[in-house]
């Protein structure tokens, strides 16, 4: 068994000087860890969160991990967690782990960080997004940029079965139960319950035909996104031009609206204020909306814009 | 309780000689009869087929639905279907069903016919589009033109508790075993084991953002559909020219080509045919694929035309 890292993975980071690959032990991450080294990686950190959470465990976990980097002659950095706090604990456990990629990654000046999310993770992440609510169909993408740190997943195309496989197959170990990135009670669920129930209610497969969905319907979005790009929608403050945006289809309308106050930096936008943001685009409606942050949204002389 | 009717269908059938609505007698489809009486519809022909599968309990379906256009003022039609198949009872119900309802619909001159699907339905047929492969998210429309026919669904916006509190508020009844036009026991397990188990699991409603979200990817759709046809990507002869959409990309290429094929009447494509078609549109590659029908899909001189 071969993993295939997907080929946006090896465009980008095919002239790069390095990067760090975020390595928890469990099985995904050493799967990835050692599919990047049969690839002829050379130049690649291993980056582990000792989170602290499971006492010994968590030790047992980070020694795996130095091993890991020292039998195959990499470099490993680990951050150890302050306290846990007593609620949030993912939230804190994702903020802590992205500052950390983030500052190594700043530091050395590497290209971003890989994860190893792979195909099942996204088939669960679709779902869940689905039942969560917003627009359409959206998984997590082989590349983001956040900041200046590109989040690299590889082996999105990859089925878990395949991951165990191919560790099998080389006699390789992994921490069984390593904190990981999906984490969460509700994420469980998805994985051990509504996907089996899927499978055994359609009578086979779902997860390639619903990641093959979702990457179609990304896909799509970006082409959408590119076209209404096209459209000349600012005026030369960058500011939204009404009269054109009002050419557009209501759902398109508010698609240009949601990506304007991104782009400005307005965070935290709930389903709420984006409806009372759209009330703007009509000529006749108020004049200002309040966002998130204490910023407004405000119309004036036909067009929109974020103060 | 008083049940929406989609403004897409108030709007398309607020000008019409009059329309057919498909009545099993089950709850959805006596739900819409009604909901369309108190909306002040008048003009409306019920059509009943009777599929014979459920020996007495089919024919006392029939006169449910007799009695019901009687009190109600409407007149009713009634298909009997001959011999059942032993296989493909689902599609041979669903063709009858169809040919019934064109049939009428054609020869009293009405703009459709008017089916009572709502959102919950509209989530199973989601999640089991999802589940099987394809494009993006799909689900049924509000409306569908089939040939002549407008197939209508104004209740996709109400979830099936409504159209029960609906009913019972009235006093009205249903026959709960009625034949419907989900059937299907893949159908049946989505409805009873997979959307409750999501319920449970995110530990609140997902129908209402399952469906909000459909409709947004479903718009966004067409938004795209509309800019793709705004490309000017036929010649004269209405051949696809192939230095225009080999601009686009790869997943743009393969929805204009089978966007074509359709619009050319080709019918029954499945991945594998849409592969090789668009092999096609790569310059160097075959000149000439089978399609379904014993057609053709050539190209020559830089167009690619179906003979």
């Amino acid at each position: 068994v071969d993993l295939t890292l997907h080929k946006v993975f090896l465009e980008e980071v095919a002239d790069v000087e390095g990067f760090l690959v975020g390595c928890s032990g469990g099985r995904d991450s050493v799967a990835l860890v050692l599919a990047l080294r049969e690839a002829g990686f050379k130049n690649v950190v291993l980056a582990h969160v000792n989170y602290g959470l499971r006492g010994e465990d968590s030790e047992g976990d980070e020694r795996f991990v130095c091993e890991l980097g020292e039998r195959l002659g990499m470099e490993v950095v680990v951050e150890r967690a302050g306290e846990c706090p007593r609620n949030g604990v993912e939230e804190w456990a994702r903020e802590l782990r992205m500052r950390f990629f983030e500052r190594v990654v700043s530091e050395r000046g590497l290209r971003g960080v890989v994860l190893g999310h792979h195909a099942d993770d996204q088939a669960e992440t679709v779902l869940f997004n689905l039942c969560r609510g917003g627009a359409g169909l959206r998984g997590m993408k082989v590349l983001n940029e956040r900041g200046g740190m590109g989040l690299f997943r590889p082996l999105l195309g990859c089925r878990r079965d395949e991951l165990t496989a191919f560790l099998e197959e080389r006699g390789e170990s992994w921490r069984e139960d390593a904190t990981n990135a999906g984490g969460g009670f509700t994420r469980n669920r998805f994985r051990h319950e509504v996907l089996p129930l899927l499978v055994e209610v359609m009578g086979r497969e779902v997860v390639p035909q619903m990641t093959r969905a979702t990457e179609v319907a990304m896909e799509e979005g970006a082409a959408l996104e590119e076209f209404l790009a096209g459209l000349d929608l600012y005026d030369l403050q960058g500011r939204l031009f009404l009269p054109k945006v009002q050419m557009l289809s209501a759902v398109l309308q508010k698609r240009v609206l949601v990506n304007f106050l991104r782009k400005k930096g307005v965070s935290g936008l709930d389903g709420d204020t984006v409806e009372r943001c759209c009330v703007l685009l009509k000529e006749e409606e108020t004049a200002k909306v309040n966002l998130p942050g204490g910023r407004y949204l405000r119309r004036k002389e036909k067009r929109l814009f974020v103060e």
